[in-house]
């Protein structure tokens, strides 16, 4: 009998979502986001996720962290799209034996994040879970975006360049409890032209091949162009993972008039290759449920 | 310091909520659903839930039908507002020796449940858990109501006839994993009037009160009426939770013309008392976080 560890994430989501219906939906599961049309000139987009104690954080990381990183996770999925986040409901799963203050303090994180970053909060739920069982957050938001100016993961084509925000790697020295949702860089390349946008939580080398084939594409990158965090290696940047970075596809036309106008307090944008007709390898990444 | 199994739920959530803006919110947290108005004579709900295995389901439970509670809980609030569900989200976190089929098992749950009472599969996401930790399914919903008739819990006023559908208790013999949200039923009753409404999750004797205090108002249950499920006394029908019935409030002016016009095909409709200025206690229900 086949157990998770056997088949990995991308294949059981597969299997997992075949045979449902998707109707009126513009992008269903496999996206960052979920996309629904909802008249006006903008779309709809739906988002859950969560985080586990001794998966995504520690034990000791501190409780203001933990509910920045789980309400940031969903805002950067929102970043991804080119949209903005306009609610969250957190679900949180603790043991009895955890304090007040600490469950305090998670929801102090949660309130800076989208104090910071946009998003109201509409529901709090809390359960329970058994003596010694880990903490888990649930987050599920609702995002919106301009109609005509959304990014999937599936639009890119050959040619188009690949760019990435910020600098990758090095996420476990503290960058995946601090980081910064791109929600002003995902707009902005959005309503520059982008054609397909993921953000970067698995590493480049995971996340980059899933936004290849969804656009039907392969692709050639530069690895020493891969932006590094400071003390980072090539390795590292590529599949430390957890970078909540953006990673972008730009047709050619619309690259250099997006370099010279890309504002000096975004978080930098770099190229670092281009989709191409097929082939493309990275090595590196986190997949969950392999042993 | 404090631990959560000194304060308990409705005092943990309280504190934790207090401090966050609720802008462009009919309903913020503390209802079945938050409430959002969403113009062209509608109003959005946004829901998020989970259950967590050894609290809301044993090991051996059949996976299908902790498919179908996961979900069936998230419908039940949106019965309990008087709307029905348009998408739902589903987060899934399962140590890595889960075998597949068990998890193809939960989706087809998920999938009976969404296709027997409505609501689109809107994203999947799959996350793992430290060996030997508990299963846990988290599921976010979007539904909607009319803008007329949709009911919180806090509508409710002194001499308003409480009702259940149903029958309560005995919901460990396999009702908390069988049960049928009351969408239907919710709809009927929110055209008919009624001014609050909430869905039975930790037992009459927690909920009720939940509801009165929501409506700023007392209550007055005469136990013997409380409809059981077969063979149950009444403080399980008060105590067991899990029942995902309805509980409401409806005008006396409209009660007559409710009984008679209910029809045969739904669940069963039974007064059990009246809302009231002040006073009423019921003994019994399930409290998360309590030792």
């Amino acid at each position: 009998m086949k157990r998770l560890a056997d088949i990995g994430e991308d294949a059981l989501i597969g299997r997992l979502l075949s045979g449902f219906s998707h109707e009126g939906m513009l992008v269903g599961p496999g996206d960052d986001c979920a996309v629904i049309d909802s008249g006006q000139g903008l779309v709809r987009l739906l988002k859950t996720d969560a985080i586990v104690e001794q998966i995504h954080f520690l034990p000791d990381a501190l409780p203001a962290e933990v509910g920045w990183k789980a309400v940031g996770r969903v805002l950067s999925d929102f970043a991804a799209m080119g949209g903005r986040p306009d609610f969250v409901l957190v679900t949180v799963a603790l043991p009895s034996s955890v304090t007040v203050e600490w469950v305090e303090s998670l929801y102090l994180g949660i309130r800076r994040c989208l104090e910071t970053h946009g998003g109201i909060l509409a529901g709090g739920e809390t359960t329970s879970v058994p003596a010694g069982a880990p903490a888990m957050i649930s987050v599920a938001g609702e995002g919106h975006a301009r109609r005509d100016a959304w990014v999937g993961r599936a639009g890119g084509r050959p040619g188009d360049v690949l760019a990435v925000t910020g600098h990758l790697g090095g996420s476990i020295s503290g960058k995946h409890l601090q980081f910064s949702p791109r929600l002003r860089e995902g707009e902005v390349l959005a309503a520059a032209g982008a054609r397909a946008m993921m953000d970067l939580s698995d590493g480049l080398a995971k996340d980059l091949p899933r936004l290849a084939k969804a656009s039907g594409c392969g692709f050639q990158v530069e690895e020493s162009l891969v932006p590094r965090t400071e003390g980072c290696s090539v390795a590292e940047a590529l599949g430390d993972g957890e970078d909540y970075e953006l990673l972008v596809a730009v047709p050619p036309s619309c690259w250099d008039r997006l370099r010279r106008e890309w504002a000096a307090d975004l978080a930098p944008l770099t190229a670092i290759g281009r989709l191409a007709d097929d082939g493309g390898e990275l090595v590196g990444g986190w997949e969950h449920f392999h042993s």
